[in-house]
């Protein structure tokens, strides 16, 4: 049975139904936020520990540097050692920063405007700027390029990356496409994950634009829901094969694995790119925080103690994210009322609803006390061409409280669905 | 007795005996390294209380806020409040940031040269942007201006701040300088001292950039050698007084007060300023560190707390800038050889020597395993016109390395001096 084959008379009861669910709903005055992909306190318990490393007497790493003091650029060879297999790049390769690796693609694009990346004749900013951004995608990589005036190209997200046809042909036509980005395991938000196929298509594709870069922002590389753990690719070394070494950024943090805020972050790259990413960093900064550094390698030990640790987050949002899909399932899945993704990993759930009833349906969720990213918001100046999207983030909120708002937001879907074939 | 009055037998005798001193010298074999300001381990062991601080348990803020998550891009109300009275601005126009104020630096440079200030009618970078520098000054804020091709003019430095006709001048004729560079309290490398009416006069003159901005690094603000503890300006107050309250960024950290590198950070300015701060520093980070702050916030307990630190740094390094004080004088003083600072604060010695000689003394030095500073590092570009400044950096080496490095250098002085003068 589909929504659009209802007749009138059965939509409109399915209407009086909703709206009186709906009206139920209001009436409960709920507080709920499913806004930000944010780690519940049950999450951020899990590495409590931190709170009291390195310790007293822990002043120096495994090199005998002392970490209290100025310098070390790179970040610290131990925690470069955990992370390197788990994102798979040579730990060479690897640079560890401060806590966010949002502001490490924030400066690889202001030094690339200003400066020109490593294979620029000149800076980014000599002429117009674009980017290709598949979409739905990542908020704040969009917020970025708005923030700079580069021109955003959406590229439409399939379930096993973008639209490949698409993004060739526009590459190898403009040489304004500078950039373009991608969240290759565990998409923000849809959850897919880029195969090798796809990845060896971007890594290989002719450009116009002969510093073309990817920004490949691994945020979800560890981040299991399943136990198919997708490891990551070997991008860098993909690329490199495909004769282009110096095409992909990487970024990855521990802000969804220690503390969101208080974590390491990571740029890898090509020998040229690394080399590039700390000249313009040693103007900006005399060092990492390198006492943070040694209290995050302290205390994840290994890469395994690193899987140990998301295999303990998975045990706390997997079953938020089952709730919430069964509850989708039983009020939705009858209507063929919406589409939504199934995540083996990351933070999201991507609900696609009736085309033209997104921004409706996040208005009604928001007067029911039920608060969701602004319809659009995945995409490229907030315009879904659709009006469809809705990213669902079930981490922060308590399991019960997840629960009351997926059903609210059900009712939500299916009034404004009938409202808009009633009116239609 | 000045040596340019020395008869040429006089000066050959007092070379002869420079270069035998020198000779044993360079047989010593010695390595020390007065290149950069680094906190010593004896000052660096002040803080260790931070290296297992907050404490399991301790996860939330004096307002509830759970400081291992998203968010508070302003930075945590208790740590704002221990320093806005120590660097005088008011804590609601006080941010605190992460481990580097440089960065911040950096950054503000970046909005304002792609975005343009609160005040700009255009980006900075939509033409030339030139920098006052009064010099000799901190040779990483020159590089940041490099970086970016600002085109620096030096301003000469006298004891109480730098030229103010040279600077009121140019700042009234050009529409180009958009900056300035200032370090108001102990100023690298001279240790000079803003008066009030310095300051008074720079936040007062007319300037033709409607966006001229004081590039305030206060960087030394409680890092007293005497008990002349001079408290910082109220300069914000001072600006809003003469009509220009956007005219100044204040910067400051903990760098040299905690640990180099791991510490927080601080960016004031007018309520306008901090809104155009906080509206750009929020696409590129989601929140500072946050835990780093409730650590620094529990350690240091309050401003008295701080200033009862800053004391226990001065018995560690007081004490080696006398040292060196004394030995510059004992060594160079009779010959009218060279003029030096004294300063009552911060982490340098400024050393004049004979003009034309500086970059020869720093040679000799190094060959004698003395590594100074590079000849010319405190200017812009690196130019140091007269060649005769050499940046002492006392704090980080031990006393008795102190005291060897100082009478290597003393010996170089002389020996560079005399060679110069028999030269010519």
């Amino acid at each position: 049975m589909s929504l659009t084959d209802l007749s009138s008379e059965d939509l409109t009861q399915l209407q009086t139904e909703q709206r009186a669910a709906y009206d139920e709903l209001v009436a409960k005055g709920l507080g709920l936020d499913l806004t930000r992909g944010k780690p519940s306190q049950a999450q951020l318990d899990l590495s409590n520990a931190l709170l009291a490393l390195p310790g007293e007497g822990q002043t120096v790493d495994a090199a005998g540097t002392d970490v209290r003091n100025y310098g070390g650029t790179q970040g610290l060879p131990e925690i470069r050692e955990i992370f390197a297999p788990l994102i798979n790049v040579p730990v060479d390769q690897l640079v560890a920063g401060d806590n966010s690796s949002l502001a490490i693609m924030h400066d690889t694009i202001v030094y690339s405007l200003l400066k020109g990346t490593a294979s620029s004749e000149q800076p980014w900013g000599s002429g117009p700027v674009k980017f290709l951004c598949p979409a739905p995608g990542y908020d704040r990589h969009f917020a970025l390029c708005e923030q700079y005036g580069i021109e955003m190209i959406p590229v439409d997200m399939f379930d096993n990356g973008p639209d490949l046809d698409a993004i060739t042909r526009l590459v190898a036509d403009d040489p304004q496409i500078k950039g373009m980005w991608v969240v290759p395991t565990y998409a923000n938000p849809t959850g897919a994950v880029y195969t090798e196929q796809v990845t060896q298509a971007l890594v290989s594709m002719p450009t116009a634009a002969p510093d073309f870069r990817i920004f490949w922002d691994n945020a979800y590389a560890v981040h299991h829901l399943s136990d198919t753990e997708t490891p990551a690719l070997d991008v860098l070394g993909l690329a490199a094969a495909a004769g282009n070494p110096d095409r992909v950024f990487v970024f990855a943090s521990t802000s969804k694995i220690t503390y969101a805020g208080s974590g390491v972050s990571f740029f890898a790259g090509s020998p040229a790119n690394v080399s590039w990413y700390l000249g313009n960093l040693a103007k900006r900064t005399i060092g990492p925080d390198k006492v943070n550094h040694l209290r995050h390698a302290r205390f994840l030990q290994s890469p395994d103690g690193v899987r140990d640790l998301m295999r303990k987050h998975r045990e706390i949002i997997a079953p938020k994210f089952e709730q919430a899909l069964a509850i989708l399932d039983e009020r939705l899945g009858k209507y063929d009322a919406a589409t939504w993704t199934h995540p083996l990993g990351g933070y999201f759930i991507s609900l696609d609803v009736l085309d033209g009833t997104a921004t409706r349906v996040v208005q009604l969720a928001k007067e029911a006390g039920i608060v969701m990213t602004g319809a659009g918001s995945a995409y490229p100046y907030g315009k879904d061409p659709r009006d469809r999207n809705i990213r669902i983030a079930p981490t922060f909120p308590l399991p019960e409280e997840v629960s009351a708002a997926i059903e609210g937001l059900s009712t939500c879907v299916l009034l404004a669905a009938t409202e808009k074939l009633l009116a239609g």
